[in-house]
């Protein structure tokens, strides 16, 4: 296993990249797609299933974990790699995300931002250091800078002043994080639905030459158009040999979009929320299985997956469960969506090898085009 | 595979018994514990961790299933074994209890009791013919009859009217079941905590000649020792060579007692549901997990439990899941619950063979009287 931290392009078809990122505690296969395991668990999972559906790296939050259980509990009790008993890499995100979201009585200066915890108003701040040494307690194999993110639309002068402040905050971050071998901290491009913000971002963070590049500030409002020019528009100028994390990103469609475009990793509670709430994704599409047409359907989900609650649960089991509000109906269908997530990224993977990633694309748009299958 | 239903004492240690039931479907080891598959599946866990658990059978409710997602429907799905992917036997209770704990607007006179679903409002009626058709639809291994279960304490008057009807209950059930080979119906024992009357309806089963005799009506709110006392009043009167199943109970120390005294099945919803509310079953007794003194604990709950989640997590996780409400800290908490009331019923399964039931009863107590080990 490697000391360093590398990422090494395998592969190109068209603007996609396979690649390898290899860390002392492993290697991640690009395109990659990280489940989120938002406080210290990837939600009713247990991690050995996540890792058997071809999971090489999960996610932490920041904002969750410094609130509950602590970044210094983390740390005593061994890093969140030993305290969630996940072994492989983890990336943590820089907690900036959610304390926009979901916390309260927020304020924020050049320093850093306060905010009260919404569980029991606590009283904390986050400045680019203190989140770097958050992530550092925790043991997170990939850092993020503290970034502001805006919601979109957004004014141009207001998109502006968060972009100009989290490029002062990646240099603040970058010297916090220093050399920790084996180890990534990631800036963030900023700049809204803004072209030449989105270029003067990249631009300004690739003459830091970071370990990776992040995209932050989509998917947050605006049409997947907007998003996808954005990346087309912003990803030449980051430098070919290093990974780009699309943050928060997406559906199905949104990876393979994206991994079109060139992106090389993503994270998104997509699979795992929309599972509890009795969707699922799959080579059909998005499957509501609430709805009354599965109540008497022996079928499975989906015969020909390798996921065994897909292929060997009738729909009108996976139906009754959701309409029960049966916690096995979350576990059985979020177990459903990672696998599909996965797969997809499997096969993306595939296809960028074998210089089909055109043809694997428009298999996929198609199997989506066609729906699910017929009603019984 | 033996085409018809039988039990075999295969050994006896004071009054505790050591048998067999084996039913095309499978042989079930008594003593044994049925986990409660309320509505096809036993909460937070899937089927297969609780099989590996050393689960011979599980129990099925039928008025819970009966309104969702019906009776016929199980049938045409292929039965309640196909539905929830359990191909081992099942037990269903009749859906008396949970009409009298659960539904709203209930009448109930000589021909059975009618009452509105909890869910939405939907009349149904359940009569002994009924209830006994229904498990037939859901493909039942052990089926019970429709009986009246009262709450304790209650007049003397009111228990002896409610244990006549269950009475005349089972003989319309036992009629109405029928011959099924290789299935049973069992009858139950009422009469509260009256000596006479538990001995009058155990009698009167008895000449039924029935395939096995619940004991219903108890751990109803009366303390352990009318419980003990009762099962001490009844078990007598009820024929050796046929298994006693003490319904709805209860703590692993009422287990214990009760083998002691001579039962073969249990059922019971506390290790799944204190699993869902931070409460975790053990050799050291119960423990909260809750509690604060395991937040900075890195041990595992229990280092010999063969239950990877009682042996491979630290409580300082458990802990943290549990005041997250993170869906992980159910399931794990439910596994390791089932997993000490399996282990308790394969130690007094081993311990009735070897003759030294008393020793072992001896030590489990001792051990729930040491407690937990010292707060680090």
């Amino acid at each position: 296993m490697t000391e360093r931290f590398t990422f090494t392009l395998q592969a190109t078809d068209g603007k996609a990249r396979r690649g390898e990122i290899t860390m002392p505690r492993g290697t991640v296969r690009t395109p990659a797609f990280m489940p989120v395991g938002t406080a210290g668990t990837v939600k009713a999972m247990y991690l050995d299933q996540v890792r058997d559906l071809g999971s090489d790296i999960i996610l932490g939050n920041v904002y969750h974990l410094m609130l509950r259980p602590g970044a210094e509990r983390v740390a005593r009790l061994g890093g969140l790699h030993e305290f969630a008993r996940w072994p492989h890499p983890i990336l943590t995100d820089s907690g900036g995300f959610q304390v926009m979201s979901l916390a309260a009585l927020r304020k924020l200066d050049e320093r850093g931002v306060t905010f009260k915890s919404h569980i029991d108003g606590t009283e904390y701040e986050l400045t680019p250091e203190r989140s770097i040494e958050i992530q550092h307690l925790l043991d997170s194999d990939i850092q993020m800078q503290l970034d502001e993110c805006i919601r979109l639309p957004a004014e141009r002068a207001e998109i502006e002043r968060a972009m100009e402040l989290s490029l002062r905050w990646a240099e603040r971050s970058a010297k916090a994080f220093g050399d920790q071998p084996g180890k990534a901290m990631f800036g963030i491009v900023q700049g809204g639905d803004v072209p030449d913000l989105r270029i003067r971002s990249a631009e300004r963070l690739a003459a830091m030459d970071l370990k990776g590049y992040s995209i932050g500030g989509l998917a947050v409002g605006e049409p997947q158009a907007v998003m996808l020019k954005t990346l087309e528009e912003t990803l030449p100028v980051l430098p070919e040999h290093k990974p780009r994390y699309l943050m928060g990103v997406g559906t199905p469609d949104d990876l393979l979009q994206s991994v079109a475009r060139g992106i090389d990793m993503f994270d998104c509670v997509m699979p795992t929320r929309a599972g509890r709430h009795g969707l699922a994704y799959s080579c059909f599409g998005k499957i509501n299985l609430r709805n009354a047409r599965h109540a008497d359907d022996h079928r499975p989900l989906d015969e020909a997956s390798a996921c065994p609650a897909a292929r060997d649960y009738s729909r009108a089991y996976l139906h009754h469960l959701v309409r029960c509000n049966e916690a096995l109906g979350g576990m059985l269908l979020t177990w459903i969506n990672l696998a599909y997530y996965q797969d997809l990224m499997a096969g993306m993977r595939a296809a960028i090898e074998a210089g089909r990633f055109a043809d694997f694309k428009a298999e996929t748009e198609a199997g989506w085009a066609r729906g699910d299958i017929a009603p019984l």
